[in-house]
């Protein structure tokens, strides 16, 4: 079972990034995108994450507990929460915000209020599909804390499965896990891979997770930051592609497998993923998740410019071989932390926008920035073994390489 | 045949509804809503037409010509064409705004930019569903004589259906129809009922058009103005109800109907209309038809509070009996006057918006506006008879008010 | 503090309203909008509720604990969950289903899924805002207790605010009373008024709460069935219309209050709500809540109509005064029972669809039964004094009747 | 000026593509990208085009006329008209249809009603952007020849702006130019490149216009068949992507340009077109056009399947490099010729409706389609001088193999 002080524990190295050193270690130990020297376009910001983005702050829970065999309610548990709050903890100013869907299935609770007041208030948070709801109510506990003047609260909280590596209708993740994670947001480099919501997500059939990339625009172009991260757990390993070269297609071993003598005794996964070692069938379940992006920037956006903001997630989301499969949640969230303010209700807001004309290069870095969030989200996540001995696999460096260096891109 | 001569003097007639003798003398033999004394709540503005706000113009080109048999191509003529300019012809600066439907049985063109941009560039136009397209070209043709930098436009122009008086695929609507409506654009009194594109309008089974209304919000309110201006040619007849009372329940004759010895030779009305003085049928294809919303206001609403505006007005439609039928084209459309310069292309626009919290009001306004221009535009129509005879009644002021009466209404 | 027992035996009374003696009380001593002869249109169903449409399924779990002061986690406690089974319990095969929104300050959650599959699988619930979260991961438990193979759930919940009269930041809501509310659902009469989701909710600033009516179309007109179920927590006073009175100008007393020395603690409460028995100001917070519609139908509808379906209760909301305030989130979803099998993955389905041409009858249905339920739920609703002894009273029918006879309506 | 007997004989050519000489020499001499060997995923239908889904015919009318100066009204004329028949000329039953937009700045009218009634009646037309109006007026005449009965029509007509080649606001197209398109509209080849609403087309500033292409999916995939329709006039040359290599920054020679001595006089191209054969600058005005994506298919996929495919075409997009970017009008539309007499408007219809489980590979098909369409397109163009002796260049062949062979790709 779980005990709290492992959990605390986790959760302080997940959420501390630079100073708990398995999660240091495990930064030095991955390479990201452009470490590896993959021709990915535009000029990152300094940190190359959301939280370039001022005031952004990011924040994980992380829940890895118990191998082997699954016993609903026992584990093993492989699953945690992301926060991100738009103007950092500290601030309960909304900022605008517009959402857009790739396909739906999946859950981002709160669209309705943001679509139609254009404001988002309180935090982003990201975890497994069946604990949506204890995070949701978790949030408007934390919010009351902060501000007992607080009514209601309408918070958003979006999801994809991780239900092959975790226990997941165990119902592990807890009020305080979200708590933790909400606590622990601070601004700075952001834990990738396995981390938080992104704990034991598997994306194009490799480990996937928690990814973030930026881009900062040229002064002609307005000099703003456009930030990006995403919760990856989707898309099937032939569709891979990274710097244009179908990675995915070159790669077909290393699938999603089982690590022992017997299968999962889950239904929908045993007779789908090979045992560990040998030849997977061209598909497995591993290839149907979902994707959310979240994408901050401190450009002066309306809420119906950060909507056109969050619908161009889904080129960048093509370009690494996303199709917004059938099953797959794909579901985002723009928002700018431009125009503070602007959700006083005591007055006519005095505000900025942007111009449409000047949007492009946003349009651009969006696109930019969500391509390599998810290619280093699939960088940083590690091999992971989970339920049941399912094993997902990393994405191999080496291999990368090569194929990049193959196609002439390396 | 119609001749230039003459269809000139109808589009000024009816474009100066002031100074022509005949839509003058319409005016003045035809009380308004609040004329009657009908309990409608909310205060209008001075002209209580959506010129109340400032800088908004409309004009009409009223084409009406010939008697007796439909010949397709040949009359009888009852058409016309409606502009309305949020900032007057000569202001090339577009507006906010924001679009909404109820029943998509209809054509609302350039609402895809709208809702992409949040910008209305150029005129809304109104004419019947047939003559979307003319009305369209002219636009642009229009925009690019005043304009010679005009690179390219998307024009609004929306309908209704006049083809059970209207000789509808005879294309009588000429570029010079549209440019005529667009010329004589004035602020002041609107011409309402038959005049413009709603010349030839049906509203729940009386003669229908044009009908505008006017609130303006008390100071502690922001002291905004939200005009509305419709095009009504929707609604059955049971449906009708003014000031909560079941009116049309209660005016049960007075059917559409043909006046002659034989019925129409259009298969769709034959066996559906009655012989003039003859009981109806429950129902007649003239209850099937749709309505066109246009919402002004000066309050500083951006696209997104507009877009809820524009919602709003199929609250108003509820209340006079309007219920989304399967063959209406219930498209609605709201601009605010506020932020001149928002599209500047060059620049970060500095913008005012009003707080959701202060929405309220102009959701009311909107609502009792819109309720009041369809009673209105009831009210100033009058009986027109048209192809083939056909005869559409208007409702009667002393029925009306007698039936208020015994509701205790009056 | 709440005693599992007492919480079971609430549970018990409101979740079978046929057998336990307090809500049968209940219901024997609160007349329907029918037995009181208000005019309405249309022909209900046996029930005159959701639950004449074949198999659907409703149940409740009512909280009702403590009184006096408001002290966060203890109290005062109104408040509950309802579910709503649109093929019963035993079900677990998918309705067509499509959803609208009229005001967005609220939570839908599932609808993302909805909108891009065509498909509701589950119940719906309604709860009070802070405890969607709550009841969204108990339908998955519960979901998955009655079928082992179910690997993720995206569940429909819905909300109204109940902070007026209850504790609501003190998550009174358990996981068990969701399970209650869906373990006790049956076909049959609903229970209406201070009922489950609906027991402290506040609607045109008397009491509300849960509301249900249906229309039967006669054989000419498919001779289908349409049901609408109603959280009512909306309105203000000013606007309450019934029949097309404007009861609610007409009662300016009997506004929400507090019952004793001290006003509520509650800031946003204090200087607004009058003391019992002394005039109130002309609007108090108790007028901006929301409202939850449920349709339902067996008329064989695609998704797409479904939403058109649910667009239409707004024009029903409307007639009774519903204004879409921006404080409100109306959320509406519509499904049909038809179609048994739909959803079966492994097979191109074979359908029947309604022609359009054939839908304006479901239409009227839907708006004359969401009109209908509103009353409901407000003739059924009881007088409640919740947390800080506020108190909002109960529509009084003998000023409902004394008013319609004076306008000449009874 | 053009003379009837001219414009006749090009639309003869362009829309006979098969007998007239002139365009089969150009089908000839231009390879399809399958014909260079390009690697593209998936299998096409036998003529690689959106006529391979059975029942779907395709006509041009291309309008080709004059040289040199643009006099407004006098030409140059480069430009067109493309229809689509959903089940051909002589059908008059309905198609399922679902729309999607990526970036709305253009114009697709029809789609209120497509997306409130599911139906789409009648073409769909592609022309330039200020001929939309005269075209859709043009298919109510001719909807009107063919069926006496017709009451009223709402025609589906899109756009793409081609007036930097062409006197656009010399409104050239014509009633008869309309007619022409759906009379030679057939089954078989479709003609690609500078044909029908595509003849001026540009896209990533090399010559664009009309492409096409098609998917078979294998029989355990349900062996339907998805053709793709596209009029591309979209895309900076920095952008252009095709197989994953990023073709466009190695080719940034042969951008559009002016061939004489003087530049246009248009203000907007002046300073930023070069002279051909000098060095252009980084990005032209001609980078900042639209693409309409229309998608066919014989799977039975209700409406809103019908939007996710439409949908899906944003990815096929951005594969090539498509950007969404503000000044684009990327609009799109899919139909299905499955279940014929569905729109019968006197009985309920019987569909067959294919499970959203099986609906990937139709996700997948409709990616594939589109970015080989566009592909096609660009392959097909010829080199054109038009107003201004405004040049744009063909994509030179060559010059795209040897650039694939150098990143290994053939």
């Amino acid at each position: 079972m779980l005990t709290l002080s492992v959990k605390e524990d986790r959760i302080a190295r997940a959420a501390n990034p630079t100073t708990a050193s398995g999660v240091a270690k495990h930064a030095a130990s991955r390479a990201r995108a452009r470490d590896l020297g993959i021709p990915l376009p535009g000029t990152p910001g300094p940190l190359n994450a959301i939280t370039d983005v001022a005031g952004v702050e990011v924040g994980h829970a992380t829940l890895i507990e118990g191998d082997g065999r699954l016993i609903v309610g026992k584990g093993p548990v492989r699953t945690g929460v992301t926060a991100i709050l738009p103007r950092g903890k500290e601030s309960q100013d909304p900022v605008f915000a517009g959402c857009a869907v790739l396909n739906g299935n999946g859950e981002m609770t709160g669209t309705a209020w943001i679509e139609e007041s254009g404001f988002l208030s309180g935090p982003i948070m990201i975890t497994n599909t069946h604990s949506v709801g204890v995070v949701r109510d978790a949030v408007v506990a934390w919010l009351a804390l902060r501000n007992p003047r607080l009514t209601w609260a309408l918070p958003v909280v979006a999801e994809t499965f991780d239900g092959i590596l975790n226990d997941i209708n165990g119902f592990h993740v807890k009020k305080e896990h979200a708590f933790a994670a909400l606590d622990n947001a601070c601004s700075g480099p952001v834990a990738e891979g396995n981390a938080g919501g992104g704990t034991a997500m598997i994306c194009h059939e490799f480990k996937g997770g928690i990814g973030t990339s930026s881009r900062v625009l040229g002064p002609s172009q307005g000099g703003h930051t456009v930030g990006v991260l995403c919760q990856c757990n989707h898309g099937r390993r032939r569709d891979l592609t990274i710097a244009g070269v179908a990675v995915g297609s070159e790669i077909r071993e290393l699938m999603p497998c089982y690590d022992g003598d017997s299968p999962p005794e889950r239904e929908w996964l045993r007779d789908m993923l090979p045992r560990c070692g040998e030849a997977a069938k061209s598909e497995t379940p591993a290839g149907r998740g979902s994707i959310i992006v979240v994408v901050a920037t401190d450009a002066p956006l309306l809420p119906h410019q950060l909507k056109r903001l969050a619908r161009r997630t889904a080129l960048g989301l093509a370009l690494v071989g996303g199709r917004g499969h059938n099953d797959s949640g794909d579901l985002m969230i723009a928002f700018s932390v431009a125009n503070p303010g602007a959700a006083d209700p005591a007055r006519k807001a005095r505000l900025t926008m942007l111009s449409n004309e000047s949007i492009d290069a946003l349009f651009v870095a969006t696109i930019e920035a969500t391509e390599e969030a998810i290619v280093n989200a699939m960088l940083a996540a590690e091999t992971m073994t989970g339920a049941d001995r399912v094993c997902v696999h990393a994405l191999p460096h080496h291999r990368l390489v090569e194929i990049l260096k193959r196609y002439n891109r390396l």
